[in-house]
């Protein structure tokens, strides 16, 4: 007799062994149908293993992320029979499943694979899908498996056999093909209907330089044909929505070898976007009670020393600038934190004075490595939209509050409808990897969650993952293409008040710690414009679009009128400008709709002669001939559409 | 027969020869009564010095700076004479005229001198003026010269003159005082008839860690009383004026100990009155065709190598910085220009697209001593309001013109009416240390002579004084006290575009070389806000004060109605706060006063039954009972009295 139990707490019990997938067909037939992995005990295991003792059963499909990494390994090892049939004497390395896919790594001597190939190896493992080939897990002995890897000459399997113990070594069979595995397949081959070869890559055999460089093959599956129809569209809207990309077109910021890389230069058009973006939010501060200030780039060393942020990015962040003459040692800011707490100190404060918001678009620079930087993402300087407020424990739960309707009201002025929130709280069971007392993070945390809850926020809470200073809200935010981007965070900070000696005198005449909350919506300009770059694929909102119009004139006996347009445009501040270039007009309509201009004037004989614009929008839709009047209540409304007031 | 030449180029002749003196008193008596010293054959000489050769004499009078020296060097030998007869057996050393008076270094043994000393120094120095002693000078020989302070015992003086050659040692005698002296003094010592002990302080042998520590009074004297009392209070005032204590004062800036000595931190105040500089030229530059970009704060070394800064400033700088993992070194930047270089660089432009302006308010860093450092105006990060403009050579004229506009408009705006201009131009002897072709050079020197004489500057032309790189034109204002401080400067460069190998496509088809125009109206944010502060007094253009009014209200029961007048003010954009505090009026009309705030409003009954408020104004006047409308309508028509439309 054992006894099963489900996720959902429910136990069955059966009086002989029998496999996952039984215990699937047990609950519902048409559940089973769709079943392809599954984890007894927190082990993965295949479908067919047979279950002998009590246990918990979790049985995945195609919708769960376990699922998915079982379809796209057993994926793997159809690629890698195919690349055996295709390239005989290919040697196998390792074929993991990834992100959206999966990859082999193999030493194809000689030869190479190249985009021309794809559809090749593309119908040879569609070939051995359609077999419905069982995928079947077996225990080799250590001397059976590396002598099968010595005959074949295949030294890259040898070394990863000689670093496993004897009795622990198991190899998966399906059809003619066996390999090296440690398990977690679907069924059967005939699960996947549709494969896509995506690239090729060199890699280093272990990822270390001085390793023989072997063809990774990158590929993708999936259980429908649509689905991957589906996931290529979206590869290919992402492509084209590549801030790196845009960037460029859209002349917003440049890299230059000279400056260095991951510094990104602003060019006018971005700048003026980020002045916006700027504006925008300092607008909104200000209503809120923040104050703006400003602090250097650098700061000593003690200053760091005090933070605490020598000890935890010293060493691998950009080292100390000395000075010439004196022995003096100062660091590129990597944080804004101890800058505002020095301002806080520059006088004493009472607690009617409280709280203080000081706001900074505070620029700081952490070092990368080269390997590792990526367009705005991921730099080596960026400016944080940051702000500091320093409150009495008692302000706290508004304080925070407040901020989160700041958060929520620059997401919604910026298109992102869709987010999530995370709660991220002390792990319970290590209380001393945490500084501050008991009683103000409990404060802190009922402070961060109920705000949450007030405010409505779809959030999850996650123990363990509050910094050791204090808990935290991060937002993430959903694109048009449904990927997850870490946008703003708010945090409750107990250490740094602490390290600097913070204080305020309170009503009863004696001196207390302020509690701080560190704040950044956007996170940082940088990343900020990049993921609404990804976001919008240029198509900004319309208040924050670089130019709003462009006016075109029929031909060049209308260029007087089109100035009078673009005057009367800018009266109304409506950022436009004119294409006057000798070109056709669907030339100049074509690059129009390519720079994303929300809005393309017409203006020719009939224009000019009944004073109207004729008005086309990006996208193609035509809005007729209307009086500049009509056109500027439309923009207007379209920018109302998103921007509110806060 | 001699001949002396004037400085007017008129030549007079005598049999014999004859003083200084006497060549004045032959032009007029009345002449000679104002004349104090004078320079023959371009080496200072004595008034009473014959004249035995053919030479140009130029006579000086209080008005000269020369004269000034003269009669402030004079000042410190009647000042050590009372000082040896005040303290007998006081050793000195050295005693120059300096900017405004003079000091002299003297070793007291183990007495001291505090202020409660300097009536009777400065009585004893007016007794010994009135003696109307003369200043003769005599040659000795060093061995009488070294016989005389070894039996005094005066090691400094010992020090001295065994650095001097034989035959060229002097001294200069008055009364009963003898000293070693190089000469330049006024007739005698009646000329001075006020004199000042201003202040004791250490001060090192040699200017040398290492020596003793000497006492240096400083002091200086007039010819009048009535000018010593003009002169201490504009010293009075400018200590009143100084930047760093108003600066403290008005809570504008701070410097933490923390962070490091010059780098200042701009606290809210200080930070909203910086933004409001920057949006107000930001506006005007938007105007004037300028484009704002943003760059980050460091570059590779490489980049400052191509531009020239580093071999200019590398070693006496900050030093580079190093990365953890990979071999490269970056520099904090002192110059903006390099990176806007690259932003040009960032796409190939036609001539048709030029000029192209880009500006940015750059925060740049260098190293100076902290002995060098003084508030806001030495420091060690500061953020110029920088542009560079690129246009064709034929552009140059009509930019340059465009940029004496900008910070003409500038200076205007913020109320700086007194300044005037220098053209620096290169060395017509020494061509070699210049680069660029002379055509180029001379077309820039005209264009700025020519724009200079356009605009209807006053400007003087000083040759040798341009940068290697191009002539420039720098703006000197006088502020309220008459002191004069360089802000704003144009730079032409040929040098830059050269280095970055810039280029555009000509009308030609064939690529060229723009110019480049630098350019700073107010030189950094740091120094201008300094000198506005200590023009001012802090009483800033209202457009730009912190707070343009304070609401006081006679009790608490108006507490309403003065919410009311501030949301009524705030809708007409007018700056202010509300003083509830429980303190009494007098004192809060005290406490606004010293805060410099322009407008005064009090609430009260009769204010509240008639919905007015009453003003009073900065300084006293009263304005009476008035409508919000109408004090919107003064306040109003107060901005635009210097804050103009660009």
């Amino acid at each position: 007799m054992i006894k099963i139990t489900l996720p959902d707490g429910s136990v069955r019990s059966y009086n002989d062994s029998l496999t996952a997938m039984d215990v699937a067909k047990d609950i519902s037939e048409g559940f089973a149908r769709n079943v392809i992995s599954a984890k007894f005990n927190d082990v993965t295991i295949e479908t067919s293993t047979l279950l002998t003792t009590d246990g918990n059963l979790i049985l995945y499909t195609w919708r769960d992320d376990e699922g998915k990494k079982a379809f796209w390994h057993s994926s793997s090892h159809i690629l890698a029979q195919a690349l055996e049939e295709l390239y005989p004497g290919v040697k196998l390395s390792i074929g993991p499943a990834i992100e959206n896919g999966f990859y082999y790594d193999v030493d194809l001597g000689d030869r190479s694979i190249s985009d021309k190939d794809f559809k090749t190896i593309e119908d040879k493992m569609l070939e051995i899908a359609r077999g419905k080939h069982e995928f079947k897990m077996k225990s080799v002995s250590k001397a059976d498996a590396l002598s099968l890897y010595k005959e074949q000459g295949n030294e890259y399997k040898v070394e990863l056999i000689e670093n496993l113990e004897d009795g622990d070594i198991t190899f998966c069979d399906h059809s003619t093909f066996t390999d090296l595995c440690r398990g977690g397949h679907i069924p059967n081959t005939g699960i996947v209907k549709a494969v896509k070869v995506l690239s090729v890559a060199g890699a280093y055999w272990r990822g270390d330089e001085n390793n023989k460089q072997l063809t990774r093959v990158y590929g993708t599956s999936f259980p429908k044909q649509k689905e991957l129809k589906e996931y290529l569209e979206l590869l290919e809207e992402a492509k084209k929505r590549d801030h790196r990309k845009l960037g460029k077109q859209l002349e917003l910021f440049a890299f230059s070898q000279k400056v260095g890389q991951g510094l990104p230069l602003w060019l006018p058009k971005g700048a003026a976007l980020r002045s916006r973006l700027e504006d925008f939010l300092k607008k909104a501060q200000q209503k809120a009670g923040y104050e703006m200030v400003v602090t250097p780039h650098i700061g000593q060393k003690e200053l760091y020393v005090t933070s605490g942020h020598y000890a935890k990015y010293g060493e691998d962040s950009f080292q100390p600038i000395k000075t010439p003459k004196e022995d003096e040692e100062f660091l590129l800011k990597p944080m804004n934190c101890p800058h505002h707490c020095e301002i806080y100190n520059a006088k004493p404060f009472s607690y009617k004075e409280l709280p203080k918001r000081y706001a900074e678009f505070g620029t700081v620079y952490r070092y990368e490595q080269s390997g590792e930087l990526h367009g705005l993402t991921r730099v080596r300087g960026f400016t944080q939209d940051d702000a500091h407020i320093f409150c009495t424990p008692d302000q706290l739960d508004t304080e925070f509050k407040n901020v989160i309707d700041l958060v929520l009201y620059v997401f919604g002025s910026l298109g992102f409808e869709n987010f999530t929130a995370q709660v991220s709280v002390r792990d319970p069971e290590n209380p001393d990897k945490y500084i501050g007392d008991v009683e103000n993070w409990e404060k802190a945390e009922q402070a961060i969650i109920n705000a949450a809850s007030d405010k409505g926020l779809n959030y999850v809470i996650e123990e363990g993952e509050a910094a050791f200073y204090g808990p935290k809200l991060d937002f993430m935010v959903k694109d048009a293409l449904g990927r997850s981007w870490q946008l703003g965070t708010i945090q409750v900070d107990y250490n740094l008040p602490e390290r600097f000696d913070l204080t305020y005198k309170g009503s009863d005449n004696e001196l207390h710690r302020p509690v701080m909350i560190h704040r950044a919506p956007f996170g940082s300009m940088e990343r900020f414009v990049a993921i609404l770059l990804e976001h919008t694929g240029g198509n900004f909102p319309l208040w924050l679009m670089p130019e709003q119009a462009i006016i075109l004139s029929i031909s060049e006996k209308y260029e007087k009128y089109a100035e009078k347009v673009l005057n009367l445009l800018e009266n109304n501040e409506i950022r436009a400008l004119i294409d006057n270039r000798n070109e056709t007009m669907g030339k100049k309509i074509r690059e129009a709709e390519m720079n994303k201009i929300p809005y393309m004037i017409i203006v020719g004989d009939n224009e000019e002669k009944d004073n109207k614009i004729s008005v086309r929008q990006h996208g193609g839709e035509d809005l007729g001939m209307i009086s500049i009047t009509e056109f500027s209540n439309i923009v207007e409304a379209k920018i109302n559409e998103t921007l509110k007031q806060f």
